[in-house]
C-alpha cells in the first residue's frame, strides 16, 4: 500500500480515482454479439456459447432434474446457511415496503401513488471457479417480495454443460424456476431482446465482469433497464487507533482477494497505526489462497493518515462502495456520511456480513456512483405509478391556475382541457 | 386516427410501438459536441452558442440583475399560478419523504438505511418558443425538499442571449440562483463534465429533444445518472359510453398539441362512442393555434374499441406516460393497472391538472419505459446508504453462516474476517 500523510485537498481527486482497465475493442465485440443474438436468437446463444464457455449445449434450459439432483448434491452445512441468510436478507428487504397515504393538495384534488412490481426482470450471475450464489439471494428475494410475476436467471455453463449447483440450490430455494446456461454480453443479449427460449425483460440486473456491464449499458440505450454500471469493488476503512489492527488489516485483505481490480483505502490518523496494520496485513497475507490477486491489489491501493474531520470529507469525496468505521465514536460519525454505499459499524462489523448474511443488500454503487445511487433495494423491483382523481369543485378551485400556465407556455389545448369542463 | 375494432392479441405488439423519428448522424454529432466541450471548456460553449442559439454571449452565467428584472417583469396571473401550483407540488412531495426503523435481523446484528440527498444536480429546460417554467417546479422542488445542497439550471438563450423571464422567476421562486444561459447537448456535456464557469453535477434531469436526451445517454455511460430515457409525449385515454365525448376529445387534443412525434391514443367499449369524439375532435380541432401540430398528430394515432378486460390487458401492454380512466368505475379499474406512469380518474381529472398544479410531478417515463420505471419523485433525488451494527455477540452467533458461504464462494479471506474475531 502507497502511503499518503496528509495529502493537500488538492490532490484527493487523483487519489479518488480508480485503477482503469483499459480493454481495446470491448465496446466493438460487445455490439457485434448483441447484434448476432438479436437476429439470430438460440441459433447464436447455441454457436458463443461453445465459443466462449467451450461447451456444447443439449438443452439452454436448466431441467427440473437438474435442479433436484443440485438440491440433493449441496452439503448440508451450506444449504443451512443458505437458509439463515435468506431469512434475515428477507427481513431487511421486507421492512422496506412502505405505505403512502393520498394527500389533498387542493380541497377536491387528490393525489397518490401505487408501488407496483416491475413484472418481468433477468438476472445474471456469473460462474467461473467462484460461484456467486450469494447474489443469487440479493437479487431473488427482494424481486420475489416486490412481486415481479417472471424472473429469468442466466448463468454460464461449465465445459460439460452444467451450472453450478450451489447457484442452483440458491435460485430453487428463492422460488426461481426460469435457469438458463447462457453467460456473458449473450446472456444480457437474450434478456433484453428475447430468443426463442429466453423470455425478454423490462430490468436486468446482476454482477458480471466488463463484458457483461458493457452489454447492460448498450441495451440500456434500448430502454431496457439495469440496476447499475458495475464496477470492481472496493472498500475504505476508516480507523481510530484504538481499533485492532489485525481486524483492520482482515478487512482489507478481504476485499483485495476479490479480483485483480479492486482497491482497498485504509484511513487512520495516525501514521503509527498504519505501520501495525501493514505488519498485520504482511502475516495475513501468507495465509490466504488467493494471495497472488491480493497482492497485486495491495500495489494499487493507499493508506492515508488524515484528521478526523478531514477523513469524514476525503470520504465523501471518495463515496466508497464498503466504508468500515472502525472508530470508538462510529456512531456520531455515520450521520456526517454524505456518499457511501455500506457503512458497517464498529470493530465487529466485518463486510463480510454484509456480503453474506446480515441482512442488507450486497449490490452496491462502484467507482464513486454512491455520490448519485444507492445499493440495491426492495424499490430496485417496483416502479411508482402516480394517480390523482379530481372533483368537479376541486377542478373548479385549481381551473385559472392550469389555464394561465397553460397559456403562458403557449399551450391552449391543456387550458381548453380545463376550460371545457367548467364550461358544461 | 386509425379506428380498430377489437384487435387481435397477436397484433397488440405492433399497436404498442411508438412512432419513431430516425435522426441519422445524430449520435455522431452529439458525441463530437460532448468532446468539444470537455476539451475545450467555455471557449466551446460560446461557439456552439453561438452556432445553435445565434447568441454571442457576454456572461454564460444568468446575472443577479436579470433575475430581478425577470421576477418584476412576471404577470401577477402567472406570478399568483407559479406560487399555487408550486405549493401543490411541495405538498406531494414532502409526503413522499420516510423514516425507516432500524432492523435488528438476528439478536446483536441490526440494519438500517439513511436516506441522503444528491449533493450536486443538474437541471435542463429547454428553450424555444414554449418555455417550460413548469418543468423548473417539477425538478427543482423536490431537489430541494430533498436537500441537494448545489443545484445548477442550464436554459438557452434566444438570440438577444437573454433566458426566457417566466424560467427566470420560476428558478427564482424555487431558490435556483445557479442558472446557466447554455442550451442542447453542450449544456448536457458541461454539467457532466465541468468547464471553468459551470461546475459538474452528480445527476442530471430534465426534458429536451432528441440531441439533449442523446447526449444525456452518453454521459450516463461516463457514470453521470440521469432521470430517464425522454421520449415524446404521450397519453392513452380509457373512456366507457357514460363519458363526456368533448371532454375525452379535448384531453386527447391537448397531448396532440405537444409535438408533431406524440402519440394520443383512445380505448372505448363501442364504436359508437369513438364517433362521438371524432365528431368532437374536429370541431375542437379548429380553435387550436397549434392545430397543425395535432393533426399531424391524429395520422400516427389510434382509436381502438375493446371490451373492459380486454381494455385494461392492453393499457398494462402499452404502459403510458398518461393514462385517464374516464370511466364510472375508475376507482375499482385503477388497482387493475400495473404499468402506467401517471393516471388521471373520473371525467374531472384531465391531464392538464397533473402538468401543472395538482401536486403530482410531470416528469414521466414514455415510450414504454413505465414498465420498468416510475416518474420523478422525491427519492429521484436521494440515494439510500445501508448501516449495520453487529455486537461481539451478533458476529458469534452469524460467524458460522458468514464462514461456510464464503468458503462455498473460495473466497477464504471473507470468511478469515470474522474467524480473526471469534479467536481474540
Amino acid at each position: 500500500m502507497k502511503i499518503i500523510a496528509n495529502p493537500e485537498i488538492e490532490t484527493w481527486k487523483e487519489i479518488c480515482k480508480r485503477p482503469l482497465m483499459q480493454h481495446e475493442g470491448l465496446e466493438n465485440s460487445v455490439k457485434n454479439i448483441l447484434k448476432k443474438v438479436k437476429e439470430e436468437g438460440d441459433v447464436a446463444l447455441r454457436e458463443l456459447t461453445l465459443q466462449f464457455d467451450n461447451a456444447l449445449l443439449n438443452k439452454i434450459q436448466v431441467q427440473p432434474s437438474e435442479i433436484e439432483e443440485a438440491v440433493s448434491e449441496a452439503p448440508d452445512d451450506l444449504k443451512k446457511a443458505i437458509l439463515i441468510a435468506s431469512e434475515n436478507i428477507r427481513k431487511f428487504h421486507a421492512s422496506q415496503q412502505k405505505t403512502e397515504n393520498k394527500i389533498e393538495t387542493t380541497p377536491g384534488v387528490v393525489c397518490w401513488r401505487m408501488a407496483t412490481p416491475i413484472e418481468k426482470i433477468g438476472i445474471y450471475i456469473p460462474g467461473g471457479t467462484a460461484p456467486l450464489f450469494s447474489s443469487v439471494l440479493m437479487i431473488g428475494i427482494p424481486a420475489k417480495l416486490a412481486g415481479c410475476t417472471e424472473i429469468i436467471l442466466c448463468t454460464p455453463p461449465d465445459s460439460t454443460g452444467k451450472v453450478n449447483s450451489s447457484i442452483l440450490f440458491a435460485a430453487n430455494h428463492v422460488g426461481i424456476t426460469k435457469i438458463y446456461k447462457i453467460g456473458g454480453a449473450q446472456a444480457i443479449a437474450a434478456l433484453a431482446y428475447g430468443t426463442e427460449s429466453i423470455p425478454s425483460v423490462y430490468k436486468i440486473l446482476g454482477p458480471g465482469n466488463q463484458y457483461v456491464t458493457k452489454a447492460k449499458q448498450l441495451v440500456s440505450l434500448d430502454g431496457v433497464a439495469i440496476d447499475m454500471p458495475a464496477g470492481p469493488s472496493e472498500v475504505l476503512v476508516l480507523a481510530d487507533d484504538e481499533a485492532n489492527p489485525s481486524f483492520v488489516a482482515a478487512d482489507l485483505l478481504s476485499q483485495a482477494e476479490h479480483g485483480e481490480d479492486s482497491q482497498v483505502i485504509l484511513v487512520a490518523y495516525t501514521g503509527n497505526f498504519i505501520e501495525k496494520v501493514l505488519v498485520e496485513i504482511e502475516n495475513q497475507l501468507l495465509q490466504l489462497p488467493r494471495k497472488e490477486i491480493a497482492q497485486k491489489v495491495l500495489l494499487n491501493s493507499y493508506a492515508i493518515v488524515l484528521s478526523k474531520a478531514l477523513s469524514i470529507e476525503f470520504i465523501n469525496e471518495y463515496a466508497p462502495e464498503h466504508l468500515i468505521i472502525n472508530t470508538k465514536d462510529c456512531d456520531e460519525l455515520v450521520n456526517k456520511i454524505k456518499n457511501a454505499g455500506s457503512v458497517f459499524l464498529g470493530g465487529y462489523s466485518p463486510e463480510s456480513a454484509g456480503d453474506y448474511a446480515s441482512g442488507t443488500n450486497h449490490t452496491l454503487p462502484t467507482n464513486g456512483y454512491a455520490r448519485c445511487s444507492g445499493g440495491l433495494s426492495l424499490e430496485s423491483f417496483q416502479k411508482y405509478i402516480s394517480i390523482q382523481k379530481i372533483s368537479k369543485l376541486g377542478l373548479r378551485q385549481l381551473g385559472p391556475t392550469i389555464e394561465t400556465m397553460a397559456e403562458a407556455e403557449q399551450l391552449r389545448g391543456h387550458a381548453q382541457a380545463v376550460r371545457i369542463r367548467d364550461e358544461k
